[in-house]
């Protein structure tokens, strides 16, 4: 018996390609009998040491990401409505995952994947921790324990240490995925991760 | 009889994603008909739009690109050589491309793909004009020639006036391609790229 295969699933909810991809993984991943660990991160920590900024703020890049984002969506066939509010700030509902996650996984992605949904499917803005609580509540959730578990000082420091754990990996955008320690940048390179765990690599 | 599409085809010789793109993207004009026009320019003038670098420069991104060019090149089965000196310069072979391209489009593109392989599928310095007459001269192209064109000023000048067409359109990075107005900006948008050429776009 072989040890089941795992996907690491690095995303930030400001990131549309990490809406795509967090729309592909569990697809992905189910055709080849892995599990994925989806790891919520804030790239504005990422970004102080790349000496980057968000893609749709810089000269040029900004407006081919719009584009780019719409035509993928398109192709995918998945709602996008572009946020008012970009890059959104993920603290709230990455810290709400970190502290579902510890007693159901399941849970804790499917509150992500409503956040997702929110943002960039209904361009809602996502930064306010009541809104994340909000979703949280449309799923079934408690949503007064779930603005509790925010503030939780343990939840705050496993968010960091796990920004922190990115970046010592070399994750410096997102989506970042890790098949072991292969490392596969972006939505687009999802083909290739998937060819890797079909081959074991070459 | 409608008129033939064409997809624009913007390089640098130094982008690696572009060595990918020129072994794919005339099979990819071929499967619908299409003529490709190539266009080598200067990502370092466009960077200076932008406030870029050269991605293998940047921390954590430069370990990953060895990686995923590594990879890519793997998937593919095309030839890779790391180049000793990144980023290339690739003005002289920019140059004699645009002075071939006057008289035959046809031996310039041969050129650009022969230096693209001595650069990325053998790992040679392609900067020094001497480098780039003689991968002309084994084509059976005049070297002499070739040296002359380079250093004609109207050659210089054209060079000049693509990147900043290139800029103006919108070009951040390479490879990056038209099929009329719409842009798609990497060799992994190719398959994008072909989806709007079959549908006509969405």
């Amino acid at each position: 018996m072989t040890t089941p295969r795992t996907i690491e699933f690095y995303f930030d909810f400001a990131s549309p390609y990490g809406y795509f991809g967090s729309l592909l993984v569990e697809e992905v991943a189910a055709r080849h009998g892995c599990a994925v660990i989806w790891r919520p991160i804030l790239l504005g920590a990422v970004f102080k040491v790349t000496g980057m900024s968000a893609m749709m703020h810089q000269p040029l890049r900004g407006a081919y990401l719009r584009r780019d984002v719409a035509r993928f969506a398109g192709l995918l066939e998945v709602p996008l409505t572009m946020p008012e509010v970009m890059p959104v700030n993920g603290i709230a509902a990455a810290r709400a995952y970190y502290w579902l996650e510890a007693a159901n996984p399941a849970r804790a992605k499917a509150l992500a994947a409503a956040v997702y949904h929110a943002h960039w499917g209904e361009g809602r803005d996502v930064g306010p921790a009541a809104v994340v609580a909000e979703i949280g509540g449309r799923l079934g959730l408690d949503a007064a324990a779930l603005l509790d578990g925010m503030q939780d000082p343990a939840i705050k420091a496993r968010l960091r240490h796990e920004t922190e754990t990115a970046i010592a990996r070399g994750v410096f955008g997102a989506p970042f995925f890790f098949v072991g320690n292969e490392p596969f940048w972006g939505a687009d390179r999802l083909t290739h991760l998937e060819r890797w765990l079909s081959t074991g690599g070459w």
